[in-house]
């Protein structure tokens, strides 16, 4: 692995990253065609928080946390760091010193697809995070990676610049050349979801509201009543 | 897979369920001869709530929700909607404008062995759930499942109309068949329970209470002092 | 498996066990040459409570907690019972029940490579525990095991006496031979943790603070501007 | 748990049965409508062997295989002795020696839903199974279970009697009531399958054979040559 | 998710590929600073065979398969389908049918980051294929995906027409425009780990061969006499 | 983590690893009293192979093979070379160019709690190995670690000189200072297995060899019909 820090990647515009503060993961993935959700694995080490930066990317050795300490000084407020490894890791790369460094450069939170710890100390402090596994587990300093290159997360790829949403439904990606499209895309969605929200509280069904009806007879779904069920069941269930 | 809606299954006794809800999911599995737990993959994504309600099952395909719509329809006040689906998923395939139109129906919650989104808005309007996954990953609408047939979850079978309980311990079904049964083993597993906790707070050891010393000499357990032991074990361990 | 239960086992200084009591999993760990963690896979059960403890340990039959009946009576003041079994497992052997004679005999807390249940109840009571799974699942009392041996759980030995330090991290164990000096070098460990706070909070990198520009350099990693980088990866990336 | 032996339950037709030994597993899972497979969590020890027969099944405690002794009694010519656990459980529950009782007694296969041994033997005895471990961890004969009670596999329930088809690409069942439907159907399937393999052979397209280009069209999915989708894609992929 | 299908994407030189097809996957890997494996999930469902070839890619909904049947008309001569899932899938969603269509115009092989089926007749007919899991479960053909667009695999980005590479070892690819260099990289790599095996066979040692030994002295680890060892470790371990 | 290479530990008597390589993993497992089983992870890359031979210990980083190359000096004819990391890890540590050296120092097999590549090289030169994953994944040489320390494996202790024995069941550890014992239990549970073996093969229950009967129904499990059963579990089942 050729190691590499490149300075100063073009960043979504701050605009748009704001506005897509505004909406949560969910939302923000259905606005673009269900894309960029960076899979199940990483879970919030702390409730009720919702973040919204652009990536710097780290991509480590496991159970080596060298590269964060060269992506540090890469970091702009606004940011959020997200770094992986070259092999699946659980060990606790990152904790209360890294943060201490991260917030005081105005870095908005961290998402790990390894381990995380100090965990009541970020809590603490207020620098959220989401991560694949929480540990104490050390690590050392010894072998090259790269800061702001693009890497895969969870079967997407993040790029130094790209927007970074995340809440306690998981973390996404937004490419950046499509952060004007994705706040757009976002804002019609809640328009959407709002309404739906207004018709559901009023007791229509999707059913109807979807006209699911329909589909549900294309594909053959049938009615019947429990004693019919039974009777063509048989014995046998 | 044959698609099938089956309407108005028999439920099991509101009373039974109301009685039901007074205990613990432990305490009622142990009262049922430790039989009807849904494993433990079903986390809650609330803390210090239990429910007890009437099954509406689901069966649906991976990353599709169409029949989670169909269901919403067969539910009423005091059902717990469960869902799983052909094959494992974790996709969220249930978000908050399920939860609106269900508690507008009066559904208690939702037992879905696959994955949730807008875990913090379901929390903020008290519509707890139990899930296999959080994931804000999207599901489509368009392949057939089932509504209110007998689905397997965690090794355990729930039909339409059987009594489910969750709690921060997990999930468990009771056949409907057996919920008047289940209502008393529990009330006597909880006399036993609480005598058993006054017994221990009191100081008394569980080997006599339960008259292990017995057993364990029986199975050829032995008492050693720690030198003893140490000389036995040799310098090897 | 022969069953043995050793009585009287020696325990770490207790004036140790105070001392360390006073420090985080993850400084200790570091402390101690990045030994003793017993692995990400025992999570807490409640939030920001950190206990330590000499060792009671178990070792079970799996969906067996008849040897953890035997441990009870094992428990002094200050102890934490540390239970495994000679299989994996994740059925719910503790509960309720143990905690309140637990906590009757002085003891701060478990750590179980297995299931728990009844946690609200623990939560509750304040009786802290660290579990591989939460499970309502119950267990029989049918086959032997051993009491105060030394146990392993996540890859590290835990003998009877030896410190265990549990919080929102993890848990790790700390030889009783060593607990003193696991006392020295966290003091010296959290003096520097101190000092490299106070530097990163005003401003300063690590890279600097830790001598690693050079060593980037040794392991041919190099700067990069965006541009460049482009450049050099070409249309393929 | 209450333990109950069942004797003599209804076996599926045996002229069913030898019928669907000529079948795969997908073939005859796929003839059912896409039901009765036991997961993907199953896996043979050996290579290239297909077995057809009748479920005694077998519901035992995790790490005991005191009921697969009483199975062996419950076991005639033409069976397949089907194993579960009341947790999960990896242990090697089953050897040569079973292997050996069940041999002369005409089985002619061991699913289980645990772990297996001696699996070097087994495959030179020409004994074939499928298991969900490999391991040599042996197990006690301590705690009750049930046999020929309907028991659940990877999610799908096996009753006694029913008919168990296991190949290299898994284990299914056959509700016994369904036998004969799942031989005509799987007869259908095959002609189908032959049918589409010669076309296939030939050059001829699914899309064309399915009519799924229209399906294609009807979903929105568009052809593009590489260049166009690069200028869509811009330079942000 | 938007779905398009691409047609005639550039492909690597058919003279490197040819040429890499003379390397195991880890010599390619290693060669090319050890990037491109497509992780540890994917396993041969056939031994001792090795492929190489070019790559059309496959993005499916998971329990679907409308999207292989699209890509096997974009195949040609010297191809490896490569499919993946938006979501984990274990379904078998490829089997002999495919492989009968793919094998007729002259596909090497498939890697498939989900499930296979019909894996004796894929052995049998000399198709190779690698996959995460093997399962008779069947799919459907619903939902819109994408067919030679870039796709993620075990954290590498595929895309079309870059040099696929499997063997019993693993999958990797390498990006087109490097597949020139890659094959001058593993044909010294490969000269160097001659010259090491034989140096190795008569008796060198890694430690000299690669000045180790310093390294460790470096690195402050120490030898010493078991004596010794028992010494400092003292009555602790 | 302190690095400590120790030199010429004690060795289990040759006589006893000879004598132990007469016997299957299961039954010196059993012999033992069900101990020293070093868990299911560990899989052969070979089918039918059995060793047996005394443990040269290894401790290494994740992601890092150096500590490999200094454990081949300590190599003699006759071990087994047990190597495990830090940190859970699938990165292929060990290939074809370790095996070749290790050969010729007379080593029989490879027992590694990670990953192993060039499986397929391995084979073909009739080095056998275990590992917990197969992975092409290159390791560096950078991270001090330690041989021939105790080392868990599995959830057992590995002592350098310890007996390893492994094949197509597992993996086992014997303390060197119970060889002779092991030798003596293994040849009579040998004996007492063929005589099973035989009874089992004429007909004999174990039922009635084990006397489980009275067990049975001591334990209250009672034999039912199939009526029986049917009528007591109601229409509900």
């Amino acid at each position: 692995m050729s190691g590499v820090i490149v300075t100063n990647p073009p960043r979504a515009a701050e605009k748009d990253v704001e506005a897509l503060s505004g909406y949560g993961v969910a939302t923000v993935h259905e606005a673009l065609g269900r894309t960029g959700l960076l899979g199940p694995r990483l879970r919030p080490i702390q409730q009720d928080v919702r973040i919204a930066g652009t990536a710097v990317t780290v991509l480590s050795w496991p159970g080596d946390n060298l590269m964060i300490h060269a992506a540090v000084e890469q970091c702009s407020p606004g940011d959020i760091l997200v770094v992986t490894t070259t092999s699946p890791s659980t060990d606790g790369m990152f904790g209360e010193l890294f943060a201490t460094a991260l917030q005081r450069r105005g870095v908005r939170g961290l998402v790990i697809n390894a381990g995380i710890r100090d965990t009541a100390e970020l809590r603490g402090m207020g620098f959220p995070a989401w991560a694949a596994a929480v540990s104490a587990q050390g690590t050392v300093k010894a072998t090259a990676g790269s800061v702001n290159v693009p890497i895969v997360v969870g079967g997407e790829i993040v790029r130094p610049g790209d927007v970074v949403l995340a809440d306690d439904d998981g973390v996404m990606v937004v490419p950046r050349e499509r952060s004007g499209e994705a706040v757009e895309a976002s804002a019609a969605r809640t328009a959407k979801e709002e309404a739906s929200r207004a018709a559901f509280a009023g007791g229509q069904l999707g059913l109807d509201r979807y006209g699911l009806r329909e589909k549900l007879v294309r594909l053959g779904v049938r009615y019947e009543s429990y004693d019919q069920y039974l009777r063509e069941a048989g014995s046998g269930s």
